[in-house]
């Protein structure tokens, strides 16, 4: 890889995307460093944690300029001297990065490895300008969120966040539609399988079902939950929700004069949820969870709006009814088992993820960001 | 059980006991129902729970005139028509009552009863003076406290309160012994056995040496945790701890200005806790519990300060770290189940509780509340 530098398109952030600050542009890459892989991107997979990091405006995560993209899928170029994940031409899906050593890694849940911020979100300076004229020295460009940065045609990756993909795809399409099993799909299906251990007996209560939420409805589904429970208040989203496996949905523009806690009892014989799994981190919401999920139940926190939310949820009855609030990020999931995993459940018919997904050329990829805010599109797929 | 009322001695609750209104006193009891027991109770242990009903002056669960404890041992009377649990002349062991019925109970988790504020707190008239004039009439002061009401030397339990303790015990002191596990010793040694489900590679704080914390170590201990690690502020109480398990101890009270976190810390590592259990209900302890708490960590309440105080942690920093609230009550346990295995493990040597207990004569009620205050009694039972 020395001499010329690899070059490459890429949406830069160069500020928060609100103000007009994301733009599509020619960059260039510098060197592999020896644990890493130089990846051709052909899907990347739009998550909102793109949006809510490249729209912050202060805080230690405010980095820019900056490449965002954390679900993505490709094919491997070039492979630096320790890496030995995958070799040159090998298809690979990309997930989210961790240290392999901490006592989390060790314990085989590797999204809460203690060096997660650091991996997943500080970033590297990887890329320039390919117009700059300093592009032969330092390079300006953050890459690596998510060990990835795959909101780009060529990009350097961590072979931390890489899942080999041999012999786990039938043809090219396919592979594009399994870049957002790195992530949102992830998150949503391994919370109700990995955190909640969801069975048959339970009564399962998604808040928000965007991606990550209408992917745990397709994981209850699969484990055979006796009550699956769809929250949200666009009517597209709810028909999807019952299509693919809930049995209730309620409509939070639609309620009627009765609250969210009423209709989740109505719909569990009156006792509420055994398992609640809140993707909007709208703190209302998740206080109405903690209520609605009855004695013994667990409520899973799996979104948030940011650093200022308090749980302030009274301490007594908490214990008393014998509740768990659990926090949980990637669905506690290892990606290079648990991906293969989906993928098999997908094949065989189980875990219809094709009804998530929309594909996008990455030129149009404010009309894919515009869509998912809409909630038209559930998850934008950019095709590199 | 028709014609004279069966009679008995009690320490009645007149009102608060800081305002010196309990009162040993002679009482009369009313008929048995069909589900209940008469018990000649021989040993009740004191708990704090007693102490905290027994002092309140405000609210739905203040229940004057009334009789408290809920740690009775004895040796049944008279049974009620539908009872199945023991039979005149049998020896028991009392715990919490449950209604049996509700999901918590189909789950074998009774102590999340949905009914277990009405079964344990909210009581049934059951007793009057003796010296009442009234007595032939309605009774006057309340009974049933979690079931049974054991400050007395007879009673009447409810047979969901009762664990028959025939073949489980080898002479009277050991049954007097016994008395304790129907609620502290369960809530500490099973909420590390079944709530945290904690094993060898767990580093266990425990946050508070009373009778609920040090049998929390001791179980731990049997578990062969890794690292135990007890935190009081009296010094007597952390010498048990190590005497019976803790592998490091911290008093609060001569942190030569590091702070409770980093004494944790210290201890394991720079890691932190894999299981934070909190029998103190001091907010301020509990959210440091929280903070010491690893990734992934469990942090388990089993205590509790009243009414008022809310959870109020960060949402976002404990969802990215995976961590864990557990609200726990009776340590999770079924009592009939539970208190055979932890006799068992008594009888083996491995669950010294006799080194948490002072006998005490039912007389000297007051001694044993003053001394259990003091903290230099952790556990007293009372001999009737």
């Amino acid at each position: 890889m020395a001499g010329e530098r690899a070059r490459a398109k890429a949406i830069v952030s160069h500020g928060s995307l609100e103000d007009g600050q994301w733009r599509m542009e020619d960059v260039t890459l510098r060197p592999l460093r020896e644990g890493e892989l130089l990846v051709d991107i052909i899907a990347s997979g739009v998550c909102h944690t793109d949006i809510l990091f490249g729209s912050l405006k202060e805080g230690p995560s405010v980095i820019y300029p900056s490449i965002k993209g954390h679900e993505g899928s490709g094919y491997v170029k070039a492979v630096g001297s320790a890496v030995t994940v995958a070799q040159k031409g090998d298809p690979v899906l990309l997930s989210f990065s961790s240290c392999g050593s901490c006592h989390a890694c060790a314990d085989q849940v590797p999204s809460y490895c203690t060096s997660f911020n650091q991996l997943n979100f500080l970033g590297s300076k990887n890329f320039d300008l390919a117009s700059s004229t300093a592009s032969s020295g330092k390079p300006s460009i953050s890459g690596q969120f998510f060990g990835q940065s795959s909101f780009a045609n060529t990009t350097i990756v961590s072979q931390k966040s890489v899942v080999n993909a041999n012999n786990l795809f039938k043809n090219r399409q396919e592979l594009e539609l399994f870049a957002p099993l790195g992530c949102g799909i992830q998150t949503g299906a391994g919370t109700i399988i990995n955190v909640a251990q969801a069975g048959a007996k339970d009564a399962v209560v998604v808040l928000g079902l965007g991606g990550v939420g209408l992917s745990a409805i397709m994981a209850a589904k699969l484990l055979g939950c006796q009550k699956i429970i769809g929250i949200d208040k666009v009517s597209s989203r709810l028909s999807l929700a019952k299509e693919i496996g809930a049995t209730h949905v309620v409509n939070t523009l639609e309620l009627d004069g009765s609250s969210l806690v009423d209709k989740v009892r109505e719909a569990t014989d009156g006792l509420g949820a055994t398992v609640t799994m809140d993707t909007t981190g709208v703190k209302a919401l998740t206080m109405q969870g903690i209520e609605f999920t009855r004695n013994h139940g667990k409520i899973i926190q799996v979104g948030s709006n940011g650093l200022e939310d308090l749980a302030d949820f009274p301490m007594l009855l908490f214990m008393v009814s014998g509740k768990q609030f659990l926090g949980a990020v990637e669905g506690g999931a290892t990606p290079s088992k648990f991906i293969p995993q989906l993928i098999q459940w997908y094949h065989e018919g189980r875990f219809p993820i094709d009804k998530l997904i929309k594909r996008f050329k990455a030129d149009e990829w404010e009309k894919a960001i515009h869509e998912m805010h809409e909630g038209e599109t559930i998850k934008p797929i950019l095709l590199w």
